[in-house]
């Protein structure tokens, strides 16, 4: 029995579809599987074209704005008990019939809602081996592939490619495999609107012609099998050549290659912690600024969202702010490699939004949301009965894909409208239940890395404490913690320079210790643990302070978990519950860990006397 | 073409075999494949009964000892141009065969040698999967199994069954595989005078009758196939209980069961790292003190030569003094776990003799060589052309089963044979390349943890320095460095009380901070940086000097070889070099991480100014 997830408790009136094609057919078998609610409301789904045959034809296009509504836009009228969802084609009306699954339950009175998704590519990358194994996967096996083969049996990608339509996800991108199987695969996800997209590792030379020419007549195979084929993703190797050649390849059939940022080259092991002034934070870019304007059109590169990838705090990387002439999209994991691995309860949207609504210009209102073609996040999804191993991390992916389409969606109302879809009960056990669940990216980052350093995980899982896990590490992923402070200085004028990446007043803002936020300064600068934060503490004792804090929010959290745990079903209590004991245990630890080994270096106790261990 | 090791350069002159029975035949094969060496000495191999055909036998039978020479033991008497090799039967010629290879061309004079072996179960473990790996194999994949099968050609087996029965190993323990392919390698390891065990897991309860009827069932049928099978070896689990009941099982087959120490529950993950009584040195003492008397006569406890396993130093384990009623084995690493992994030259023969002439009463003269019923060292080879990966480290495997057979014999002197019996080279070469091998276990404990205090390795990989790998983890292999000093207190009066599990004068020695060896302070002491060592120096400055030190000897170990290494053939060449370049971006690495890990916790720089990265 597969979780149904955020598609379990919706209803719906009598509906009426006014449009053709495969995804009108599509919506039609969606109301035949959906509750019916008995109202007096009728509903018409129906294209632009066809809307006369509507009684609010004169509404719908008095709302349609002049420059039309799009392939992916829609509106949605309701006077009285009409109701219409109206779009251009098939594309927009998937969405406007999603919007109205969601919603209907709560629209009162008359309205009229203009909806267009604000990132046109919004993608969810897959990092799943055709052996079945999922590479940073913490949900079971993969939902695709499973001994070196695309799954027999589709059902389970069928309903995935439902949810994510639902959320207005309308690319995905997978591993490759042979042509058939990704042809059983594309049709799946074409029923829903979502394009398939290979990834490939591409590590020829771009300047020998028999490349060019093997990767042409390959990709002519694979667009006639599949002519709506997204394009390709890069996952490792290349440079601009290659990127561009690729480019050039799908170019016929309207693909697009997308470029992982973090899977070019100097990305790679190499550095040497010796030199404080190596920073691989500064690799993306050094790299890729140069390269500005040398790309396809067609060429879109994956930027991570901060210059360490997926940390739980970080700044946001410079480049998302500084390629004028590239197009390029934003990367988000909602696998949660950096953030508790679906163990831990640690919902992202707050950071996603935070990330989206960055000012890339310090003041000018340019924000990553502005500035972006695609949003691109790493799947959280695996084989587990409810997909994401925490049934709550469901939430993240419901909320990634929300926050493509809105990025000026707020992040708790999403999860009052994800936890209403999800879960039959009463407003007060949501409201209890998302007041649980709305604070715990902070909770994680209080009890983890401080002040924006960053790692400090188990090498290799990722999971858990190791303050010097990566100390000495050729990653370049150190906080140089000595007896006297802590800290990364990435200051032009004593440090690694990092910070001139960013534009005035940005630079200057993170290059100055006094005016370098709170929640990043172990990022920006090395300094002594008597340092004074902006709240008032020291940088030790703010340390001791978080962590201590951290933990007992997490005690917090599982308490009152319990006393709405009865109010759901047993598989999901049981599964909530043993997720807030291993976070339980895991929080001591980082807890402790961190505490002790800042004690050990600084000799400092708690200024409240609080249990540090030797 | 399997690299022929130790038996490459001999010659002997003709030799006539006087006895009969398996293992005359395989001395006769021995004889055909051994080069021939122009001389007008005689040389006959005689069982006792049939010495009167040789032109010696008065002297030979003069010399046999009043006790007799034992099924191992051999005489040789060499009057003249006559040379008799006499023993009781096969095991004994065999064993006196090959003294007579290995010696023939150093021998001059008339002389009467009697030899014994000192401890009568010498065994090599095999830690090889039948899939193929070898757990903590560093040469290639397991020259046993592939594939969950035994392989189809045994050749390689055989050059290894004959390589072991040269420096005097008579016993092996391989996994468990199915009972035709067991027969298979027991028959090759038979006709080199070496008995076959069996490893196993024993997870099952010794209490419920059933499980001692399936145990007696499976090994009826098991020694009906393999009449000699030394017995079986358990890797885990297992109680005295356990162990009895599978002792009872083997010994009507005159079969003995090894218990692994180490493989039992108590040692497993659990402690924590808060509690800094917590102690996982003590627990094979704990453990096993209380069940000493209680084992069937035929059940060999296998003790760890310390309580950390197989780290460079460390104390001799307490349980190899203080075990009375018990007999019990010496467990040894051959393959190079904590010692280099065959990339880092590490010639342990020193460090085995130190632990084999440890007088465990601390002044009565009562050696763990005195004391033990075996040794039993873990193999290093695996399938790479030259057995060990490191060509060099072919030694390491020579020595222990030369000191399993004399633990009295000097580790130099035994380099010195094994360079001469491995390589066709001229004295001083010869000279020059013991001497670059003699003090690189010295040099290895130089560059990595220091004081005794062992681990300070990568976690899992075990290979290169992680300072803090292990310190906050379940294992309980702490340094406990902070600011102020470092190392364990392993005291009755203040710590974990480890001490008190030696007697005394031992006991006393270790608990008192000024009595106890500079070479294992920190593993029993938590001293302050400025603490004087008998040496002179402060452990702070004395961690900096040798760290600077045993870079500067694998510095200078690898210029030596450079100066000889054009004397040997390519292949030797080239992975010597090779394993040198490692070896010195391993010592710079643990050298600077060392230095850096101890100069920002102490914040005192090294007395002579050398460069410690901050």
């Amino acid at each position: 029995m597969i979780d149904s997830a955020w598609l379990g408790t919706q209803r719906l009136p009598e509906v009426t579809v006014h449009a053709s094609g495969a995804l009108a057919q599509t919506i039609r078998a969606e109301l035949r599987q959906t509750r019916r609610f008995r109202t007096d409301v009728q509903v018409a789904v129906c294209t632009l074209a066809r809307v006369r045959e509507t009684p609010l034809w004169q509404e719908v296009e008095a709302a349609v704005p002049e420059h039309g509504l799009g392939v992916e836009g829609f509106v949605v009228v309701r006077r009285g008990n009409d109701l219409v969802v109206a779009a251009e084609g098939g594309h927009g009306l998937l969405y406007g019939y999603f919007y109205l699954l969601r919603y209907f339950e709560w629209m009162s009175g008359d309205f009229t809602v203009v909806e267009q998704p604000a990132v046109p590519i919004r993608m969810l990358d897959h990092w799943d081996e055709v052996s079945g194994t999922v590479r940073r996967g913490y949900s079971g096996a993969s939902i695709f592939f499973r001994d070196g083969q695309v799954v027999e049996d589709l059902t389970r990608v069928r309903s995935y490619a439902r949810l994510l339509a639902s959320i207005g996800i309308n690319a995905v991108a997978l591993p490759t495999a042979e042509l058939p199987d990704v042809a059983r695969l594309a049709g799946v996800f074409r029923e829903y609107g979502i394009a398939v997209s290979l990834a490939v590792d591409f590590t020829d030379d771009p300047r020998d012609e028999r490349v060019a020419r093997w990767w042409s007549a390959t990709l002519a195979r694979v667009y006639e099998v599949v002519p709506d084929l997204g394009g390709l993703l890069v996952r490792a190797g290349a440079d601009a050549e290659g990127a561009n050649l690729l480019g050039r390849a799908v170019a016929p059939y309207g693909g697009t290659v997308f470029w992982r940022v973090s899977g070019a080259e100097q990305w790679l092991d190499g550095l040497d912690w010796r030199d404080r002034r190596a920073d691989r934070a500064r690799a993306a870019y050094d790299q890729f600024i140069p390269l500005d304007g040398r790309f396809e059109e067609n060429v879109v590169l994956q930027v991570p969202h901060g210059p360490s990838e997926f940390q739980v705090r970080e700044p946001v990387a410079p480049l998302l702010g500084e390629l004028q002439e590239t197009v390029f999209g934003l990367e988000l994991q909602v696998t949660q490699e950096f953030s508790g691995q679906q163990r831990d309860l640690c919902y992202l949207g707050p950071w996603w939004r935070e990330i989206l609504q960055f000012d890339t210009t310090g003041g000018a209102r340019s924000t990553v949301a502005d500035r972006i073609g695609a949003v691109v996040a790493v799947s959280n999804v695996g084989d587990d009965p409810n997909w994401t191993g925490h049934k709550l991390a469901q939430s993240n992916l419901y909320a990634v894909g929300r926050l493509a389409w809105d990025p000026a969606a707020d992040p708790v109302s999403l999860l009052h409208e994800w936890a209403a879809a999800t879960f039959a009960m009463d407003d007060r056990t949501r409201g209890e239940l998302v007041t649980i669940m709305s604070g715990s990216w902070r909770t994680y980052e209080q009890y983890t890395a401080p002040l924006g350093v960053g790692y400090m995980v188990a090498p290799e899982t990722h999971y858990g404490p190791s303050v010097n896990g990566y100390e000495y590490s050729t990653r370049g992923s150190h906080h140089f913690a000595d007896r006297d402070g802590v800290g990364v200085d990435r200051t032009v004028k004593t440090g690694s320079g990092f910070t001139g990446q960013y534009p005035e007043p940005l630079a200057s803002l993170y290059e100055d210790v006094s005016s370098c936020p709170d929640e990043l300064l172990l990022f920006f600068h090395h300094v002594p643990y008597d340092h004074r934060l902006h709240s008032g503490t020291t940088v030790l004792q703010h340390i001791y302070d978080t962590h201590f804090q951290g933990y007992a929010e997490v005690e917090a959290m599982a308490a009152r978990w319990r006393v709405i745990a009865e109010r759901f079903e047993p598989v999901v209590r049981e599964n909530i519950t043993d997720r807030f004991e291993a976070q339980l245990a895991n929080a001591r630890e980082w807890r402790d860990q961190v505490n002790t080994f800042f004690y050990r270096l600084s000799g400092v106790p708690d200024a409240q006397g609080r249990t540090i261990h030797r």
